[in-house]
């Protein structure tokens, strides 16, 4: 057999990117029981770091074994039971599956929407909340499908009001654009590693309010091979899926460490690297990193002579959409960034299929060399391609940012 | 913040185990984007290699992002609808648990049990089979809760005679003890890498035969966010997961490559190793070598005036049951067994709780170093404790084990 051996790519799509070296190399620790005084620590330490990631007291703070759709199914099983109403602002794909989920759990599914590029006023969803009153809110905060940012912090208060549970989906925007669990008065949260954190797909890490806790741990009922016989379980019906019923996964990572699966421990020693990661470098400078990244790009594209897609208003500073110009063939162009220069960049689905390309620059690659190479690179693509262009103008706007920023 | 540091424990309970060091390299490695022509070779190659780890000609054969129990919930709840009957055989801790997965999805559950530390007869199965007609026979093969391993090779032409979809959790079996999928029938299997295959928890390997994704593909339904205008849904219900709904997943190991999850690249990476790594040393070779440090283990424990656990006919290769003897405290034991030696070795729950320990000898961990330094630590630490042996029989009768082989 073969090695192992992949190419160099440089990741500028929507994620997943390049993860941070001692991510990586994190994945390589020789592992400990998972009962182990030494692995239980470092699920506290995680549970405690992802605090700080969400800024959030919340105790019920931990990692779903999956990629990050698992986190989004965890919390939508676990506190919907079937009949019950959800609303679902829809701005792009995420949204979708955000609704999907809570179909599938059999869920009152209410959902409003916005044009793609477009994100809702609070307003909106308040009147929708007044008229639907749903047990559940779910939103998500950032769309990679469209490269939008949802403001959040008009909408706990809301919630609150109306006594909803406020649940957000941050995978793409966590890390990379601020987010606060507590001073926006989130009930739920889940993301994923593989976008601004820097990290692969496969842990989920979710945070949850005591309000969210009360209302799931209703459903809680003891698996039936480790039942204490003094055990009574809760009167709320049974959460339907096992993996990922939310009270269960609690008392495996709360002081009970009741059996449940066997933690993923490579992927909770990447997970703590990620964290460990933002938290030293501070939040606020690794959004701004990522605010300039994206201004930096955003500078280049406009002065390539392409066209930014959405409400820029809104755009999320981790990734921007670019109209394929007219002309040229779009995968194409990415196939050659691809296979020439070893850059790949996004392509597009729904609505915006062939029309728009996505270009990120998240986590590690929200960095000068990987925006003035990306750009650098889309140039000669472009200009070999036959679109009109002013040669270095696209490079030289992206430095004018970070020469800016530093005098 | 600290930097990651785990002790170098030699992990000897019932899994996780200390990894194969390729495994933990693979994980290393940079990541390339989910669509790029790279990863989707290495998702092909991964399909291939599981095929030889399952002895199968399955197209569907792929990875589950979760743990083993994701990838038994992804079979389950993919193929049974509400109403549906399951006869779900329990002889430990698992076999609850996949009946307790086939209630969740409001499925009839069957269920047939034999003692702790007993297996069924093929005939004791078929019995059941003609009385409940179920649409699914759930049965593990190997349940580390009791070390046993239930005989498979005569339960799939039973199955096919009454019409009944085999299927079977190896999780804790595979890659130490002979499996075969398609000579003995089965419909879809799923599996672990934290046992006898060396690699963390993290990701669930499953193959499926043609009958059994005909039954599933009966529930196809394709993702509103990603639907294609002149998409058919199929008649059957909707599967009640979206993470876990396996013709999505297939649609995306498939050629159709339809975005479902982001795979979870590094434990991919890691799986492939896992089966490289069983596949370059030979099937045969890996059993016959857990084979032997299963008997050096059980010959060492017995030589060391402790009694072991169920019956030995049944024992799986790869771990064994020790009843904790009179006068000594079993907890005290492991603990001292992990702070002083730095060798963990398994508690056990539910009807053997405080009754027994289970020492593993599993992937990378059934060597001949590992039994010999478990067994003279067992030794010290069970002799100090008051426990009457005679010094060194433990350790000599496993290096018999291992001389005789050579002559």
């Amino acid at each position: 057999m073969k090695a192992l051996s992949l190419p160099p790519r440089l990741l500028m799509g929507p994620g997943p990117i390049n993860c941070y070296p001692r991510v990586l190399q994190a994945m390589s620790t020789q592992l400990v029981g998972q009962y182990d005084p030494v692995m239980t620590a470092y699920m506290n330490e995680v549970m405690a770091l992802y605090r700080q990631v969400f800024n959030t007291q919340n105790t019920q703070t931990l990692l779903i074994d999956g990629t990050s759709r698992a986190g989004i199914e965890a919390v939508l099983v676990s506190c919907l039971e079937p009949g019950d109403k959800v609303l679902v602002p829809i701005f792009g794909r995420f949204g979708h599956l955000l609704a999907e989920i809570a179909e599938r759990a059999d869920a009152e599914v209410h959902t409003i929407e916005v044009p793609w590029g477009e994100v809702f006023d609070p307003e909106q969803i308040e009147q929708a909340i007044r008229k639907i009153r749903p047990k559940v809110l779910a939103l998500v905060q950032g769309d990679t499908s469209t490269t939008m940012l949802q403001p959040l912090e008009h909408i706990g208060a809301i919630c609150r009001q109306y006594d909803v549970l406020f649940y957000s989906d941050a995978t793409a925007s966590i890390g990379g654009n601020p987010f606060e669990t507590d001073a926006w008065q989130l009930d739920a949260v889940s993301v994923g590693l593989q976008k601004c954190l820097g990290g692969p797909s496969g842990s989920a890490p979710v945070t949850m309010s005591d309000r969210f806790v009360d209302c799931v741990r209703q459903r809680h009922h003891v698996e039936a091979g480790i039942r204490d016989p003094h055990h009574k379980d809760a009167s709320g019906s049974r959460i339907r899926s096992n993996y990922f019923d939310l009270p269960m996964i609690m008392d495996y990572w709360g002081d009970e460490r009741l059996n449940h699966h066997t933690e993923a421990a490579s992927m909770l020693f990447c997970a703590r690297e990620c964290a460990v990661n933002l938290l030293e470098e501070g939040q606020q400078a690794v959004i701004e990193r990522h605010k300039m990244a994206g201004v930096a790009m955003l500078a280049g594209i406009q002065a390539m002579n392409l066209a930014p897609f959405g409400n820029l208003k809104h755009k999320m500073n981790n990734v921007v959409g670019v109209y394929i110009p007219m002309g040229v063939e779009g995968e194409q162009i990415r196939s050659e960034m691809l296979n020439t220069f070893n850059i790949e960049i996004g392509t597009s689905f729904g609505p915006l299929k062939g029309k728009i390309w996505r270009i990120g620059t998240m986590g590690y690659n929200a960095r000068q060399d990987a925006v003035l190479h990306t750009l650098q690179s889309l140039e000669t693509v472009l200009r070999r391609a036959g679109h009109k262009l002013s040669p270095g103008a696209g490079v030289d706007a992206a430095m004018d940012v970070y020469a800016k920023a530093i005098a």
